[in-house]
């Protein structure tokens, strides 16, 4: 069985030590988005849930696209918040905006402690090819 | 490949913008369930962790089954609660009262912020056909 | 379609109620690992999270390679830290040093509110043979 480790030129290193996707067998798991400018990455995130929502699935449709892929090819998906009590309703009506109805995966979405570079949200998923 | 996103006649749609469920070549995501009355959905979540524990299971098995999966198809669990120390020995009793232990899948248990509406607990889960 | 669920020999039972891993057509999830000592599962845990994250690392290797598994097989990888802020670039630091670059899964970290037996890391992994 081969394991894919993607290294997409033209995107930053990921902020942790790891592949920016990985693909076995037609499955595709992506490492956390969160919502840096991925052509200045080092600049400050963007204010507030609206942006950062709309900035990390930006991101997430970058890699899918380098990838060949798109938000057909989703199966699930995981939000994690900082500010989940603050932030759901208008994180859910980017989301909602963005990702098409007859595209979108399964859910589940955390409230957590805290995020890498302070980020308000971060999201991974699960895409098939 | 195809992918299926679940929509189940007879079920309140989802808290998230997202489908009940999403299969592809026998996979099937669940969506996070929580413990609401999935007759009466926006009724109060029964109170404390042992309802709430048996409600989200009850509701997690109504969906398998309406998929035609039940708990021997379970093969990865995440359980994710509010009140981690206080809630854990007891949501672990009612767990292991409802799945049985031949069928039980992996498991990560996180103490979380913040879930949808409140509630103490919440859990999906990875199964397959 | 086969679900085996892997209760290792030699290792203790999992803290919850869950085989140690359970494989399915190729794919192997594991259970959460945490930083005990898996042949002196009672005592406390190791100070600090750089032993946290060796001994969490040392304990995944284990039971990969008690299925025949090892850093080569890893797809994905979730890492949950109880003081996030103080804590990343130390887990990162040893994180690196154990997986090889080559052998690296996608990965996402989380800052969560609480761990099993008050850990200061927990990771679950899906591998694929």
């Amino acid at each position: 069985m081969t394991i894919t480790r993607h290294i997409l030129p033209g995107f930053p290193p990921s902020a942790s030590p790891s592949p920016h996707a990985v693909e076995v067998d037609g499955w595709v798991h992506l490492t956390g988005q969160f919502p840096r400018d991925l052509d200045a990455p080092e600049t400050p995130l963007p204010l507030g849930i609206a942006a950062q929502t709309e900035v990390t699935l930006r991101n997430m449709a970058r890699v899918l696209q380098a990838l060949g892929l798109g938000w057909t090819n989703l199966v699930s998906m995981r939000v994690y918040l900082t500010a989940f009590e603050r932030d759901y309703d208008a994180m859910n009506a980017v989301y909602a905006a963005i990702i098409p109805a007859d595209c979108r995966p399964t859910r589940t979405c955390l409230g957590v402690g805290r995020l890498v570079r302070g980020a308000l949200i971060e999201m991974d998923c699960v895409a098939r090819r």
